[in-house]
């Protein structure tokens, strides 16, 4: 893939993650919902910060003592290391994220 | 700023670079192009690795050794440490790109 837009899924079952770069400390991800949302009792959690941002679609975000917001094209947000956070996303507006990881180790 | 359209300007004399987010080893940056390009005699050249995006808008971008390509939207690559490269930008379609630089120090 040269394009971030090349090869999407219209429809899957899971979240298609995609690695586009990494190097000592850092790792960009293309990841592309199209409608699945964390489950409620399973939130996302992880040992590296998390910075993310929305290209196209629509999204909603909780973050643990954040309290959960609306995400929209352009949008741009740090999910901090040992967060919990859950994304929401419609499946009439897949989503298309991109997040960069800074990895703490 | 929070969202990465906000505050764009229509024209500027220089490039806009701002600075979304950094972390030891890594800086993720905002450029705006408005028809800037980079004087022939005057290369980039930088001391860490560039891994580029272009979001809107068209550019070029030549690379020593690689030779010259048109970016359009979603269109990414890496841009090597030391590594000579010139940006081209036509002023009918500002280009919005998104650099994130590893720093190698």
């Amino acid at each position: 893939m040269i394009n971030l837009f090349d090869n999407l899924p219209c429809q899957a079952e899971e979240e298609l993650l995609t690695e586009l770069f990494a190097r000592k400390g850092v790792r960009i991800e293309r990841i592309v919902s199209t409608g699945q949302s964390t489950p409620e009792d399973q939130p996302y959690k992880q040992e590296s910060d998390e910075w993310v941002l929305l290209l196209t679609g629509a999204a909603g975000l909780w973050i643990e003592g954040e309290g959960e917001r609306d995400l929209r094209p352009g949008d741009y947000l740090l999910i901090p290391a040992r967060r919990c956070h859950r994304v929401y996303v419609d499946s009439e507006k897949p989503a298309y994220r991109l997040a960069r990881h800074t990895l703490l180790r």
